[in-house]
Formats: structure tokens, C-alpha cells, sequence
């Protein structure tokens, strides 16, 4: 059967929901909702292996943030409050130790370009608090990078992070990357915490490209944005909805990998997203400064 | 019932075909095909009017140019010579005068940002005859213009150009614009050339954003590239496809509009085709310059 | 002699101070200098054509803002309100009618690409308010256009702008360009704003080119930003000041036209000085409107 | 006294002869001149440490190599030629093995752009040798990466590209760099090829900063390209010229560091040796690929 793509937890769940057979019970996951600010947030966290094996996913905490309405008045503002407040507990193991931001995807692809267009927005100071720490000694240190992509560098983003963690000895890693979802709604809308860092695959093979404690050897936050929807799995959940039988293959086949469909302006949503999440990066790393100051330092 | 959404003449006459009784012939309309180089050539003529309501297009003619695989060694060079070839006598009635060509389009939309790319490699020479006689004076006065769109400028574009027809009198316009289309394979691998000009809403209404004949007061030329496909035009034909039901009108009211389906890396596939659009329109104006001669001039 | 480059009236004013022997009185220019916020402004009034070929600049007022530091807290918002208070009376004989705010220069040189940054950032509601009259009918009709340059047209920027006033009937027209100015520090820091349009070569010939009342047929402000300092005036001022001869004629014709001096980083220089001359113009335009208003409907 | 800026041997070694008595001899420095192609190349060869202290570089070879006219019928392939064939021997000591290609220096600042721009056109292969033995086996594996500056990654250059080194064991890496001359001739028209590495600081001391053998244990190689003269540099040069008396330490002052004379449309004149550098480290590392090839394999 066709695989319906997510990289959402919260997506996973739900599938897995539409799937089982009626009286079945998702052992192994825990999930809860609250509101945090004017978002709604989901928590998921998978306990054991049956529950990783439901969702195709490690056991580990994830957290969807539905950011709102960000056009509206202070609706940039509660989403970054709320994503941040969400961050900030899953910082705890580097006590304040240095963080390596991480952005991921390619520049030059719109859908997946928020990883690097975050980072041009994170507020680095690992190099100024050794010069200037009058000033930015009592900040955590941060550093900052994007890795480009396999066919612009000839390496894997994981062997670029691993060199740098080795040489600069972060106490964490965080790595900001474009998801799929198989929801038009999410797009450019949702981030995702996980505490399980990034594997590709769900975690089956391809070590050299995991990006998690275990191949980078320090805790690794996810901070992830749904961008894409793949072509096929829209098909194939209309189809669903719809009460018709399920797409033919055959006619999935060509849609699957590098078919998405996407809001016409994805362009502008991409960059309005990219500066909530480095935002609300900055503002977890940094909790003793406000938004006006960190958009300050940035400017 | 939904209707699939194409701006290309050979797919509102495939469209016509398909849900016609068998023996019906589609009146007013006179289609042949042929090579042109590697490319293959539609010539899809409207003759009357019966025709233009069966296709919701203008009577006119409309010329659709199959790229071949621009990857491909000598590919480029291909598409460029087919296309200029079918552009050139389509400036017949200009007569070796002033051509304004105008890119219409959101600079900051990346599948409407074709016309703006395009216009940046179009071969202007208007400014230079008068000044360089020796050099220039034996080629055809050309000007360039991107009209951005009325979000950003407040007015139609249509307005601009009229504007700067009535000021610069040029004898002809060729408009570059992003078309939608109903099919994935025809996404910027196909240009269309119509000498009808570009008639927002089938010429139904809206007169002040027409760009044409009628409302410019010279010639215009329509050099289109598909770069989307509306997302409700593409269930709706793979429900026919999969021999389906029709999807519900409801179902597909939320795809309407803004989103798409498009090739992930669109942002790449948008400026090649918009190099091989700005060199036919080149090579057609200035036959008498190679395309490494255009390149030069142009770097 | 070399004659140094400024298109800053005050700057015109000081070379002629310079020059002129100790008792002569310049005749026909007023000047008086004042505090707007935390910003220095030198207000020079030409009052007929002694003062005018004097200055080598048209008779009418010549404000020059000069912004303090922008990057302070508040120091944005602070130059904003200054420009503004200044532009807001020039606006007087447009009656709340609809205007026009034309952007010159080249967007692909970086010290030229002033009016092009600055227009993408101005607030139209020209198309609104038909459209929506209950939410912007109590705006003024405000239009926006970047006019490119001859090289990349093949027209001159009065030329369209020309055309596009016949078709669009503005009460006024606002340009925003990028001036040369003999002083390092005046650099990316001041704003001039002028009644008088902009009349290329201080008024002589060349009236294809021009831009003001007698050409465009409606009142013309000028809103120049200087980002250029042309590498032989700097040096010339230099001699002066360290008390040496001046230099060779033969050694500065090597430095005339297109080198200049500049900041390292001007590319953050000209962003932000962009941003706000647009947001000047907005709050002068749409003064019941707040920075804060003006960014929320542009973003 | 004003120390004069250049990062060029060949201008080191010129302002050495121009300070010194009439009849010293710069001892511990060979130079040789020569034409390559259409290109003029200047060898110079630091010998021992009485070179290296006179000019101000570390013992090793500099190679100069002057680019005619890009704008020339064939002159960016001549140009790409004569500097691939200077490159070549350096890359002896990597004997086919994997070079890493680093870039340098600020994307978001024009005349410090040449790094990044570079890069992005770099042949990389590292990934497809692998994957793709049959297409790609016979290449040199290359990989290529953009580091970054300190004030956006809080990580030296340095610390970035040991890191990848270590975990990706290059044979050599080749660094791209923008760098400053006394001269405007030479701005964007000149290629400096050096077996030293960059130590900035003249080598003396910040050892963190230093990219050459020692500190990442492989062979270095720096093409760089000049693209900024400093102002101070500028002027001290022309009172020489003219004769007249070195101008005040305090004028000069103000001008050393950020301020910098350059072309007004410097953004095309980098963009433009960008493309020459990266296609001369493609065709010296790939000598088996034309530059066509090449080009075909980056589009």
C-alpha cells in the first residue's frame, strides 16, 4: 500500500489512528493538548519501541506548535513566545553551555529553504563574549551555521555538524529544517520540537546522515517546519476523504518525491516562518532579552 | 460542473475533445502540428467565432512550442531556434520598428516570476541607435519594461503599458507572461506564442486589464510559459484518468485559486526557461545576431 | 578646475562659502538650520537665478534631514517622523489626491538601488480603494513604480514615468533617488528633499531626461538619499583640508565618473536607509496611519 | 609611518623596491614574469626569511596572473585557461586525491562576496564517486563549502574548515578569498595563486585564525582575487605620485579600514571573476572535463 508521507508526530498518530482496527490501543505513545499564548500545542511522546514502530519515528518527546494567525496584530509575537516557551525545557541538558544552531536545506529551493534562512536571524555570541564581556558575558554562547546541501558541498550535512561539534565542543545541538505534512493546513503554520534530533529514514540504516546524540555525541533539538505536501499523499488522503477507493499505484508513482503542492506566494510565508523560529530559538537561548532587543542586535 | 483551468490553446481544444459527443467536430478551429528542430510544433488557429467560445480564447492564432529536453547537449541552442523561428513571422506587422517587450509578473512569486527574469536578458537597443549609429544602426529599436503587479504599484499593468505605448509609440508588444496549465509534463518544458495578446477572463469583461490590439492600439504578442497547475485542475483529471467518479465540488473548492502542484525545485526550471523565452525573443528581433553574440552583448 | 560633485544643496552652499572671497554675500539663497526629533535639518531656499547658477541647482526649497543614529533605540522611528514632518508640507498642493512615488536607479548596483529598495516598501492604495472603500476610502490613492534604467529599458526613466502620469493623471509625483555627496559622513545618513524634481546636469539641456513640473505637467518632490561620494571630489577635499596644493587635473581624471568611496558594508548601509525614506513617505502620505500600522499592512 | 595595504606579492615586492636605497637588493625573493594565453603572470618566490620579512608574507610561492579582457571575444576562456594552467602544479602534492574547495568571507557584503559566489559553481563529486561509480568514477573527488564569517556563525573560519577536514580527510584544501591591492587596475582583473595558505596578520600571532598547512595539516592553496583598495592606501599613493608630501597621519586616519574606492558597479565586475575562479579550480582539478563540460554539469 501507498505510503502516506508525514514528518509530523502529531500526523503519524492520526494515521496510525485512520489505520488500526476500531478497539486497538496505541501502546507505547502518550499524547496531550494544551494552549500555550494564542497556540495550540500538542505533545507527543513515544515510551517505548511498539509506540516508535507505530510512528515510524524514536522514542522521544514532540511537540507541535500551531503558531495562529501570524498576520494578525501580535500574532508574530505569541508565536514566538509560545515556540520558545516550548524550547526552553528542552535546552536544560546544555546548562547554559554553548549551542550550535544548525540550519539545514537548500538555499536555492524555496520549500526548503527555511533552515538557512533562519540562520541568518540567530543571534550568535560565541565570539563576543571572550572580546567583549562587559557586554555579552552574561549571555549563553551560540554559534551558527548552514550546511548547504549533499549536491552543492559533496558532503553529508551530518559529516559538516560532526567536524564542527568536534572542533568547537557545543554542549548541544539545534537543527532547524523544512518537514513534510500531509496537511495543507500546517503548512508554513506548525513547528515541531523533537527531542530525537534528525533520522532520516525513521531510523533504519543511513547512519552517516543521522544527525541525533548518537552520531553528533550531544543532545540534538529538531526544529522543524512543515513545508511541503507531497503530491501523491494529497491524492491519496483525498481519495480517503472523499469515500472513493484508494488511488491506483501506477497513477501515485508519478507523483511521489519531487511533486508538491504548495500556496502560489510560498515564497513570503517561507520567510515569515524562517524569523519565528529563529526567533524563537533566540529568545529560548537567550531568555534575559526581549524580541525588540534581539531584532536590535540582529539589525 | 468544476472547470479544469488551462490558459494553452492545444489543451483547451484537448479539453474540448474530451468531453464532446464522439462525432461532434469542433467548428472555428484548425489545428496541425510539426517539427521544428527537435521541438514539436502546435499551431492551433481559431477562426471564427464559434471557435473562440468552444476554446475560451480570442480568435487568433496560438503556437505552442514543445522545448525538447533542455539538459540535453545542445538543447538550450534547440528551443531557442524553434521558438525564435515561430515568433519571427509573428512580427511581421511591426516591419523592422520599435518593439516594447514587457514582462508581466511578481518579481517576489517564484512560478509568476518568469516575465521579471526574462525581461532582465531581453536585448535592449532603443537607447543606443541614436547614440551609436555605426554600431547599433543597423539593428531594430528594442525596449524592455517589468510592469510588477497591482499589489505592489497600485495600478493594472495594462495601465503602465498603455502608458508608456502612448509615450514611446512602439509598433508592436510582445508581453512574457507564466500561464497555468492542466499538465505536469507541459511545466516549463512548453512556451506558447499567441498573436491575441493576453485577455484576462477569457475576454469576458474587465477591459481595463486587457492587453491587447484593442486596448494597447498596436500588435501584441503573447509569449506564455506554463509554470503551475492548479491543484483542483489536477484532481479532477486524474479522477478522470483513474476512471473515478468526479471529485465533489466541495472537495475541491479548498484547492481553487492559490494552490498548486509544481516540481519542488521549480526556482531553477523557472529561470532556464525564462533565458531560452528572453533568447528566442532576442533571436527574433535581431536576426542578424547569434545567440553568442546576444550573450555577449548581454553579460 | 575640477569642479567637486554634490547634488546636496547645504553642501553646494558650503563649496560656494569656500570659494568665494571673505566679503562677498551669496545672493539669492536663504538658509536656516533648525531641530526636527533628535535630526539637524538645513532648510536652503533659492530665490532666483543668481542664488540658482550660483548653487547649480533650479530655484525652490532644498531640506536636508540629517538622521542621527539610526541604529540606536528609536533612532529608526526618530528619522522616520523628522523626514516626515518635513515631506508632509510639500505634499500641500496635492490636496490629498492621489500620488505617484517613482523609484529611479539600478537595483544591480548596490549604491544605485535606493529608489528600487525603497518602492518595494511604500504602502499603495490606489487599487484598494475602489475595491475595499470601507477599509482605505479614507486613505489617499497612493501609487508606486520602479522605472529602471535606460541600459536595461532602452527608455529614459522620464520617459515612462511621463507616460505613466498621462494614463494615471497623479496630483504629484514623488521620486526617490540615490545622490552623490562630497562628505564620507553624509553618507547612507541624510535625506534631501527637493520641490524642485530632478533636472540632470543642474538644469542644462538634456530636457528628455528631466523630471519636474515643466516635464511631467504636475509639482515634482525629489526625496534623495547620498550613497556615493565620487572618488575625485573626495580627493580634491582632501588637498584642501591638509593645506596642499590641489592636485593634478590629469591625476583626477582618472577618478572622475564611476569610482567612488564608500563603506565596505554599504549593501546594510543602503537596506537600511531605504526602508526609512519608504516609511517617510508612508507616514507623510497616510498620516493617519502609524509606523507600526504601515508595517503590519506591508508585511 | 602609514603602513600601505596590499595582499598581493607582486605589489609587496613593488613597494619594497619603491621604499628602498638605490642600490639594495631584495634578497631571498626570485620573480619571474611571463605570458600565458593572452595573460600576463608574475612568479614570485619567497626563498627564505629575509624575503618573507620584507614582504610581509610567509616563505612560499605567489603566482599573479593578470586576466585581459574578460569582456573580449574568448577573453573569459583564455583567462579561465592561463589561470587553471598556474594552479595545476600546485595541486602535485595532492596526487588525485580529494580537495576541499572554501570559501571565504561575507556573502551579504559585495566586495567580500567572491568566496561564496565562487562556490556555488564549483564541480563537486565527492558524493556521486560513490554512488555513481561508472559516470564518475574516473574524477577527482572534490567537496566544497562556504564558511561563513566570525560575525554570523560565532565561529572563526578556521575552527569550521578543521573540522570538516579532520572528519573528511581532504588531501588539499584550496581557499577562495577576496583580497585588497594598492591598485585599481588590478580590482577584479587579477588572480593570485599562493602555496602558503591565508595567515592573516602577516603570519605574525591570532594562529587560531590561520588557514595554511600547520593548522590544518594539509597542503593549502589560496586563489584569491583583489576586489577592494583601501582609501588610506589610495590616497598615500597618489601624493607619492604627485610628489607631494605624504598626507597626515591623522587624515589618514579616518580612512583605514572600512572605507573603500571602488567601481560603482562592482556587483557585476564580482560576479563575473567569481565564475573565472571557480571554472579555473574546476578545469585544473578536473583536467579531463572541457570548460562546456563543465558548464553542462553545473546547470
Amino acid at each position: 500500500m501507498y505510503q502516506k508521507r508525514t514528518d509530523l508526530a502529531t500526523e503519524a498518530r492520526e494515521l496510525w489512528n485512520e489505520s488500526a482496527a476500531e478497539k486497538t490501543v496505541l501502546s507505547g505513545v502518550i499524547a496531550r493538548e494544551y494552549m500555550r499564548e494564542s497556540c495550540r500545542v500538542t505533545h507527543i511522546q513515544i515510551t517505548d519501541e511498539q509506540g516508535a514502530k507505530a510512528l515510524h519515528k524514536p522514542v522521544g518527546n514532540y511537540i507541535t506548535v500551531e503558531l495562529g494567525s501570524l498576520g494578525e496584530q501580535g500574532g508574530f509575537s505569541d508565536a514566538v513566545e509560545a515556540a520558545a516557551a516550548e524550547l526552553m525545557p528542552l535546552l536544560a541538558p546544555a546548562e547554559g553551555g554553548h549551542v550550535l544552531v544548525a540550519g539545514l536545506g537548500n538555499r536555492a529551493i524555496t520549500p526548503d529553504a527555511i533552515g538557512p534562512a533562519a540562520i541568518g536571524q540567530i543571534l550568535v555570541t560565541r565570539h563576543l563574549i571572550d572580546h567583549l564581556p562587559d557586554m555579552f558575558g552574561n549571555l549563553r554562547p551560540v554559534s551558527a551555521l548552514s550546511t548547504g546541501v549533499l549536491g552543492t558541498t559533496g558532503m553529508e550535512s551530518a559529516e559538516i555538524i560532526r567536524g564542527v561539534v568536534d572542533r568547537t565542543k557545543p554542549a548541544m545541538v539545534i537543527l532547524i529544517d523544512a518537514l513534510a505534512s500531509r496537511s495543507l493546513s500546517r503548512l508554513c503554520t506548525t513547528i515541531q520540537l523533537a527531542d530525537t534530533g534528525i533520522t532520516p529514514g525513521s531510523g533504519v540504516g543511513n547512519s552517516r546522515a543521522a544527525l541525533n546524540r548518537e552520531s553528533l555525541g550531544v543532545p540534538v533539538i529538531a526544529l522543524g517546519v512543515p513545508t511541503v505536501v507531497e503530491a501523491a499523499t494529497l491524492l491519496a488522503d483525498l481519495s480517503d476523504e472523499a469515500g472513493l477507493p484508494a488511488p491506483d499505484e501506477e497513477l501515485l508513482k508519478g507523483f511521489t518525491g519531487n511533486l508538491i503542492v504548495t500556496p502560489k506566494d510560498i515564497d513570503k510565508n517561507i520567510a515569515e516562518i524562517a524569523r519565528v523560529s529563529a526567533f524563537a530559538a533566540n529568545r529560548a537561548l537567550h531568555p534575559t532579552l526581549t524580541q525588540e532587543e534581539i531584532a536590535a542586535y540582529l539589525a
